[in-house]
């Protein structure tokens, strides 16, 4: 396998008991897949876990040593729910100490409001041996620990994280994608889609069903590392699609 | 333990390339986690799986075993991409078979829909010994096998299939939940927070930041099976905040 062809693959865990109770809309799944793909990097798994120490140590654990980078959002905040850090560092059999450019990073942003105080200096603990990652927005930055990267979880605030690590982290070669829309039953389509896949070594082609305006359609999404692969691919999913007399509209409906 | 007392824990696993691509918001974790709380369930973990047989064989079988429920939502349409079906079926070791009464739905559904075609008979196919979640919208059902609840990834027609099993499933008594929002820093509550969730067992208080209107809040959420615990804890964090110098707006900001 030449080096080029090599696939990253990341993991992502998402801490917080206000996702699996329903009262917050998760963001970071689809702003971390998307950071990702754009940089080489697929997303292949997904954790939620409750604001549980050994929950959070688990599913780090586990994805940390699957995949090439492994993800984590939310729980680093000064209140008393905020036990990622704790977690992590004891999933990683460290110490937790005050990363001193942290404390100063603080110290800084606090000074004309209100003062470090010992909950907010909570925010610049990180695990024995870990770097800081910058946060533009607030004081507190998030933690790289080798391959583990732990995030916030306000989604404007990992946004920024994800922007900091934008260019830092090795990737392979970006899965490209085509969507075309059709206003056809996928049932209907099923044969072609499974064969023109097989036709097309390397692709894999996804088929999304809607129903809108009263009628029935799909989106199909065809993916490949290799562009001239996609757009033979692609353009014989059209043509299959005009051919059982459903045009396709570039770009999915 | 009374039997009142007993806490029942489901766990969602999503299958789907479009989530870990970054393509398509999810929207099941939410609606799954809302259906648990009204039924007394509690959502402890979600994993967010690509459409990859031995992911999600291994997804399921974790965490089936680990819950009292688990369900699945996506990948049991009739494309060649689902294959939801046939690897939770590998998973469990048994085989695949046509439901009778699926196909039967099917047929009534596609009767003058252009027929009953094998792609279309596909979405009948259920691991051996399942019983069928009925879907209001199209004529292919859910699946139900034991505690494992296999549904459909299109958020209405998932909403649809957990509007089936309203009432059904044992669960609980209710995680009741009080929300006040303060326009304060939660750092500057931290000490209030933690030791009022100690004064007061059986309760966990959330805190959840947010900038608007260039300025820093915060909504914190209490959390009780037991309604008078609750309106105490909650009392106790307003008259705190109050006396911090920040009033509480009931019902969060």
């Amino acid at each position: 396998m030449a080096e080029s062809d090599r696939i990253y693959t990341a993991a992502l865990v998402v801490i917080g008991d206000e996702i699996l109770s329903g009262r917050i809309q998760d963001r970071n799944i689809a702003q971390v897949a998307t950071w990702c793909g754009v940089h080489g990097i697929r997303l292949n798994e997904v954790r939620v876990v409750p604001d549980d120490s050994a929950a959070i140590g688990a599913a780090v654990n586990a994805l940390r040593t699957a995949h090439d980078y492994c993800f984590t959002t939310g729980g680093i905040g000064p209140t008393h729910d905020d036990i990622t850090v704790d977690a992590i560092a004891a999933a990683l059999g460290v110490g937790v100490m005050v990363h001193p450019d942290a404390e100063a990073q603080l110290q800084e942003y606090y000074a004309d409001r209100g003062g470090l105080t010992e909950a907010r200096l909570r925010m610049a603990r990180v695990p024995e041996g870990a770097e800081l990652i910058p946060n533009r927005y607030t004081g507190a930055p998030g933690i790289r620990f080798g391959n583990l990267f732990i995030m916030a979880g306000v989604p404007g605030i990992t946004a920024g994280m994800l922007d900091a690590l934008s260019g830092k982290l090795a990737g392979g070669a970006p899965l490209l994608t085509e969507t075309i829309g059709s206003w056809v039953q996928e049932s209907e389509v099923a044969d072609l889609l499974r064969e023109t896949e097989q036709a097309h070594p390397g692709t894999q082609i996804g088929s999304y069903p809607f129903w809108r305006e009263g009628r029935a359609g799909a989106n199909f999404v065809i993916r490949s590392t290799d562009a001239e692969v996609l757009a033979h691919c692609t353009r014989a999913i059209v043509a299959g699609l005009e051919q059982l007399g459903h045009p396709a509209t570039a770009g999915g409906l």
